[in-house]
């Protein structure tokens, strides 16, 4: 499994404009790749210029897949406007070990 | 590394009461454990109800560790009041593979 975490930091308002285009962006991911085990965009809960990242993957080939899809290149336009302050977002080779809560 | 990753979903007016003490556990956790590499919680930004949980630390002990610190304490007892819909956190064995975007 690949899990990609990070962030990304951005005005406030460059925020607010990107949400529509985020949640088309999660939804359209979950619905069409298969190999896609989870992705999301969240605010920060004490940062809220800070756009939390959070995806798990089958495998690299996914991942590379997602990054070819329609939906990413129309997330990238709505993207194009924000002006980024910062980011940093890496891969990780992931195994699960445990639950800790499930409800 | 150990990643843990995963959401809980509560009602919107539990996640708006926790605001205060889910920010200084983000802020005490990081200030207090040399172990923690990352640690927040974030609101989904499709669903806001769904506050997402992200944590990396060093390996297994930091993450014991932090079970039994006085700020995670402080925490359970500010949880107690809220009404949990349902909750999935689970933790990975990682490693960093790439960096993505870093800047």
């Amino acid at each position: 499994m690949i899990i990609v975490e990070g962030w990304v930091r951005m005005a406030g308002e460059d925020i607010g404009a990107l949400r529509v285009a985020a949640a088309e962006m999660m939804r359209a991911t979950k619905a069409a790749e298969p190999g896609c085990l989870e992705y999301a965009f969240a605010l920060d809960l004490a940062e809220p210029g800070l756009l939390r990242v959070i995806e798990r993957w089958v495998d690299e080939v996914a991942l590379t897949a997602h990054f070819a899809t329609p939906h990413m290149a129309a997330f990238n336009q709505a993207l194009a406007g924000a002006k980024v302050l910062g980011a940093n977002i890496k891969v990780y080779d992931a195994d699960e070990v445990r639950t800790i809560m499930e409800r």
